[in-house]
């Protein structure tokens, strides 16, 4: 895997900040487990609230963490005074995510100046093994953070 | 625009006691407001839990009322006995989501037994005037209803 | 559909000359037959070269109109001295593209300053009648011309 | 990374003889370096007929070369008496293809019955340094080959 470097030392703390102010992720219960220079892997704990009608997680619930987890990736490679913005993603579905966490696995396939291209795994687990249910290809733009 | 012929005559209230099914939709107060053959709109009024950090549409709802307009255009052309999943989509941001409410609309491109594509897009209500804000591509599956 | 006002009088004339410089278009004997603000219209006529082995216009073709069908709608609405890059797109395949012509349609769904986002229609002729067989959505991005 | 059993013990031999009748590879020089299961790298060594007007490989080869690569991996998994046809892909454009020869590598994500998900990476070599310059997720379908 290329490593990347970081442009901000304090990226964890500008990701984990970022993070705690979003609303949704919070209500959701979904946790920031680990970032790296351009990873980032997000879970969630099985919750009646997260699953669809066949006790599955919920699509809605693996796009949005799939697409969070591309972003924090992108993210923690930029500059200080950077905001990220998902220009598109495109998510493709394997299996149903039938089990009792959902841990999503994001990270930079090409940092840019202006654009950066991600990709994000969802896996769920069950009984201890993880089994791939979900693959996403994303595109951000960076945009300077308004004073 | 091409005018499709529902193979299940019931498909209104088909599609409505599906949507009623989906617990996500009903929790964030996301109205089915149109249905009919290949097409469907569905209605997100302003709410905080909808919101991101600045006040606009969240993303991951945005994503979520794509897949699922297209998800039920898709499903009103299906025979009895069907059920109707997404294999894969993709959407493209076009403008931050500000304004009172959102409307999402879904329609079916090219039906199909096994394959059904359809498209989708979201506007954003102001002050009375309607913006494009993103569009979706989408591929679904038919599976056949489990007795 | 969205009228656009060109920046650049001449716009006709600059993605007429840019398509003739396109080597792999005229070596295919695909034809700019049509450019209007944000608008783009190619077509093929059958050709052995352009086949796959079923007697269809092959897939890599649809592709290659689609993606210069939208990059050259994009390019018409672009300021004097501009260049414009395909950063991704998508395409899905809808129905055999068997006939005697194919009509690829790029229109600009959202243009911007950096990004456009556009999509592209491909329908094959026979017998008079038009058949859609590929969608596509596009993001493209603008760099300023080198002197 | 997943290693997979194919299903027809000559795997080899109907990829090769499939792509030997492929007359747009063969037009363009491209070369069927390698097959494994779920695997297979093409490539092309540079020509003029493969380049745009910088010199670089062209975006529709790119694009073409990712979706073949993505459908003959997909192709080594299928059982005996099997066609697999592209329902979609999405390609993202990451840096100029400027090099000698262009490698592309495809793989399978999940193979199905019916859909086949892979991914696609294409490297340009230059200077004995390979540089990832786009990336492809893709659908398949499998289709009973007509006797």
């Amino acid at each position: 895997m290329t490593e990347f470097t970081p442009q901000n030392p304090d990226y964890r703390d500008v990701v984990a900040a970022s993070f705690a102010r979003q609303g949704l992720m919070q209500a959701l219960g979904i946790e920031l487990a680990e970032v790296g220079p351009g990873r980032c892997v997000l879970v969630a704990a099985r919750d009646l609230r997260l699953l669809q009608q066949h006790g599955y997680f919920h699509g809605a619930l693996i796009g949005a963490m799939l697409d969070s987890a591309g972003g924090y990736a992108a993210y923690s490679l930029m500059p200080p005074g950077s905001e990220v913005l998902t220009t598109e993603y495109k998510v493709n579905f394997l299996a149903a995510a039938d089990g009792e966490r959902l841990v999503v696995r994001g990270k930079v396939v090409k940092p840019g100046r202006t654009l950066t291209v991600c990709t994000a795994e969802a896996f769920c687990e069950r009984g201890g093994m993880e089994r791939l249910c979900a693959v996403m290809l994303q595109s951000l733009i960076r945009v300077p953070l308004e004073p």
